[in-house]
């Protein structure tokens, strides 16, 4: 019998329609691995044929890296009140080097379980917490060292080559696999990626694997500079706004269009319900900074926050299936008098706390004493650390300051300690800085951080432009992911001015994902402009509903295209609402191809032909064309 | 007596009072030259004053370089049917070499002026057409070689500057005139813009000054690397959507939010009368595409173009005022054939008209070989050439390609030509371009075409975002203006999908104005970090209103901050929405300071006690710190 009112049912058990309908003209596929439990969800874009007048290639269907989980497979129900299948649990499991444990063993979680107030806020089947055996080690990083290949691995290489292989073996894809050479900045990026690699990556410490043994929900990703860069979305509620339920749709609307990962920066009423019924339907990696949560604990006065208190909140959140933790354990008290001249000060909410707590008490920060502590809570649930950048810019005149790069030197010296535990890390970056300081917040995190994955916030390249954040922020995303950022953390339109509806969210991430995928273009990725070329080829034949769904967003192409053309016939028309039916370029190289055709030669023959006058000019530059 | 009937006056007279209202807390202001008639206008964003607890530095206006034109001062009144006020009509009749003819010079503008049905469309007060003395050369680059530095000149010079020394010269803004060190890749960016520092670099072509004789309502402004990077807009009506009244207001919203040029692309109806309309009310520099109107005029059929019909065009559009004028001369022949192979062939609609015409009469194009005469002709009304890219690539795939490059070579073979008639030259550049691939075209366009300004339409950095062309483009744009491009060709969000309208266009310009803005930055241009300072600094004092009205779209921000806390009261807390009213990064770093100084110390004093347990290591630091 559930103890959850049925009005609170009815508003949270289903998702809206809009975020579980399949993307139009998209099949959702499985590609199997080397057990039958390792089953990696793709999108497949199916396309319709060209007309025969233009004697075109095919076109194949265009696999695409699914992040929408099981949100859009029709074959699957959901039903949020019992959280989505697990992926992971059986793999767990086989490891045998977990228990469960007989409830939450922090002080909080127990309180929480406890409370029959509650009872009508919570998920209703809260999972027991599993936790590493004494004296084992369950993360990736510490299965990777010992040589092992988790299906989590194996499941990444797949999910990373997004039939790569399959293509290249299907002369369909021979014209569409066509790629510019890229322009890595010394990143390594394979040809192919094998579980082997993922394993050599995660062993490095260059790339990381959010997963929690108690998040059994997520399909894999990894996070590294070698592999495609990913985006970050955020999501949570906040005293003055929002509920459980809409931040449930946020993470599930969050996965549908490409967000990797997600961070819950909850800080209102029922943190820790909101989280679980997140967590028990993520299929995506989940991160938090539980230092927000500490401080509700104690009642905001980041100087009561103590060791205890932040240590219960990491366990009760570890063993309710968090992903990555943002810590901000870099905000050294020698550093926080580097901020007083600065413009914006300290902007992290994290860093902030911290420097508050560290000048209250004249005391190093607990974080920054306590890491090796920290360090073996993260092993035994495998969460990886995210190191905050407490110190981060809040604008442009604070980029790239000592303070900054201060913060990022101590995160280097965190990074190798966490390592020496075999517990896995990313760093984090800024923030606000102009283009031309960009590179050397890479360069310089790669140095100090030891290759150790970068995670930014954009950067915004320029201040003035509230309302339009995610573009000043999705211009520096895509040169610092080019550079090396593994993973890029969305902006939406709202920074600095409200927290983001739906339509923010989807705004954000589509910038974002634009930022990740042009990244992924500069490095040379191999077959990440397939679905350009795939697009590129609609274009030039007229395919319309093509264009649609290639795109990142069918639906906001298909409205924007409607709103000049509305008819249905526009959508097979030989022209655009741009130039007319008479008057488009692209009609007009039809054209050229079909007078060549007309006068009875081939259409280089009839350039020849057409050249006559000027043919030693031609064979000089003809020879080299046709060759 | 108006020709004009009422309904289309109703219509048309007046622009709608989104337009020509103020800014918020903005005035405008006139900066004065060497002589009266020199008035610059400026907008100076007034600030509020911080509150006493901050015990901050002072908040001076911030001025912004203004190109709304007489549309934004409160003491003009405009009516459309009339004209914006001349600013250059004394300074063209001062030098003495032009003539006012009797009526148009064109056939074609002959019989529009003359055809009675068309009397209720036409601009009721047709200015009479000016030409040049026979034998003379009335190009600002003329004037720039003979050493005469024109009003037109020293008015960028003082636009430029922007108040620059003015700033230097008050204590007020020492501390908003902090800026980072710039990366120009080569750019000789002056420290203050001089009048003879522009007429040298319009003499030496690096930089163009679009000012038809025939548009003396034209705030005068230049395209040149070593000057701030420009955004162009386009509007146009087509064959299947749009009327006169739209696009004139387009034309206005489009300078109001910060378009430097202006082309007109209308390929529909009256494409005349559309022009007279918009150049005789704006205040910046226009450009066509002579081609479209030429092709309308054969009735859309690219083989019965003539160099006759193309002359008389040129002719027509250089009398009503055209700034210059799109000429896709580069398209020849020989390159036509290498386009064939491409995934979307030619997508410049001029450069496949072209292409289409070379193949249909097996002869090389008209605009190439009659290239000397079209010089003739723009030195007699200082229209200055935009050679345009016929070749440009449509996608990624089609980037950097040997068509592309080919009449790339051939632009600066025409941009020698033209300069040895002191004709003014910028070169249009791509469209759709990998991030890896965008340096190459700026070296190679500044190679082949001898530093000319190149005026770029983005690049794109990924096919895939249809809806999002905006973004896909800014982040090429910013990139390619921080590289060296002169002039930002925008990209709306409607691109590929149908016409942009006032939102769209909206949109499309504050992309574009972020990736200008940017490039700025990046490059170093002095003072154009001031306005980033001072939106910094209201957000770390909490003046909300100071932020929206610092930004670039005031309206936006503002609505934004308001869907999540409408409230008037929220505009003068101390928190945003995003965290709440104690959970505030920017309230915690206020409260670090407070704290402080509740110690009954200074806020250095505080930190330095509060390191005693390392006083060693921080006297190591904290002496770089407060020296």
């Amino acid at each position: 019998m559930s103890a959850i009112p049925e009005n609170f049912l009815t508003r949270t058990a289903a998702l809206s329609a809009e975020i579980t309908q399949p993307f139009p003209n998209s099949k959702k596929v499985y590609l199997q691995g080397s057990r039958p439990d390792i089953r990696v969800g793709i999108r497949q874009i199916q396309q319709t044929e060209t007309e025969a007048s233009f004697k075109s290639a095919p076109n194949p269907p265009i696999p695409v890296y699914d992040t929408s989980g099981p949100f859009t497979d029709p074959d699957i129900t959901i039903d949020l009140t019992k959280g989505i299948p697990d992926v992971r649990a059986t793999w767990i499991a086989e490891r045998d080097d977990t228990e469960l444990l007989a409830g939450p063993s922090s002080k909080y979680g127990q309180e929480r379980q406890a409370n029959p107030e509650l009872a009508s806020l919570r998920f209703e089947h809260v999972r027991l917490p599993r936790k590493a055996k004494a004296g084992k080690n369950v993360s990736q990083m510490h299965y990777a060292r010992q040589g092992i290949i988790t299906p989590e691995m194996e499941y990444i290489a797949i999910r990373e080559n997004n039939c790569l292989n399959e293509m290249r073996n299907d002369p369909q894809y021979s014209t569409l696999l066509r790629q510019h050479s890229g322009e890595s900045y010394g990143a390594s990026i394979p040809e192919i990626v094998t579980p082997e690699f993922v394993r050599d990556e995660v062993a490095s410490g260059r790339a990381v694997i959010p997963a929690n043994i108690n998040h059994p929900e997520i399909e894999p990703m990894i996070i590294g500079r070698n592999f495609r860069v990913k985006i970050n979305t955020n999501i949570g509620n906040s005293a003055v706004t929002s509920s459980i339920e809409e931040e449930v749709e946020k993470m599930a609307w969050s996965a549908r269009w490409g967000g990797d990962t997600l961070m819950d920066l909850s800080t209102g009423k029922n943190i820790h319900e909101t989280r679980e019924w997140i967590l028990r339907n993520a299929p995506t990696p989940i991160g938090t900074v539980p230092i927000y949560q500490a401080l509700e604990k104690v009642k905001g006065k980041a100087e009561d926050l103590t060791w205890e208190i932040f240590r219960d909140t990491l366990i009760e959140q570890a063993e309710q299936g968090v992903d990555y933790f943002t810590i901000h354990a870099g905000v050294r008290l020698q550093y926080v008098p580097m901020t007083a001249k600065r413009v914006t000060g300290i902007v992290s909410r994290g860093g902030s706390i911290m420097a508050k707590w560290c000048l209250a008490h004249h005391e190093e920060s607990f974080l920054y004493s306590h890491f090796e502590d920290i360090c073996e809570i993260m092993k035994a649930y495998d969460v990886a650390f995210s190191l905050g950048d407490g110190l981060r810019p809040g604008c442009l005149a604070d980029a790239n300051d000592e303070a900054q790069f201060g913060e990022l030197e101590t995160l280097g010296e965190l990074t190798q300690i966490a390592w020496k535990h075999d517990v896995q890390v990313m760093i984090e970056g800024p923030g606000h800085v102009p283009m031309q300081k960009i590179k050397e917040n890479m360069d310089k995190e790669l140095e100090d951080c030891f290759e150790a994955p970068f995670y930014t916030l954009g950067p915004l390249v320029t201040d003035i432009a509230p309302g339009y954040d995610h573009i000043t922020s999705g211009i520096g995303a895509a040169q610092i992911g080019w550079y090396g950022t593994a993973m890029l953390c969305y902006v939406t339109p709202k920074e600095h001015l409200g927290l983001p509806d739906k339509e923010d969210v989807r705004v954000g991430i589509i910038t974002y994902k634009i930022a990740a995928h042009a990244a992924d273009l500069a490095k040379g990725f191999p077959g990440v402009q397939v679905r350009d070329n795939a697009m590129s080829k609609a274009r030039f034949e007229f395919r319309w509903e093509d264009q649609f769904n290639i795109g990142f967003d069918p639906d906001r192409a298909r409205e924007y295209h409607d709103q000049t053309l509305p008819k249905q016939a526009a959508k097979v028309a030989h022209f655009c609402s741009m130039c007319g039916p008479n008057f488009c370029s692209m009609k007009i190289t039809q054209d050229v191809r079909e007078y060549a055709e007309k006068l009875g030669v081939s259409e280089d023959e009839a350039m020849k032909k057409g050249m006559k006058e000027k043919s030693i000019e031609f064979i000089d530059t003809g020879s080299k064309i046709y060759s």
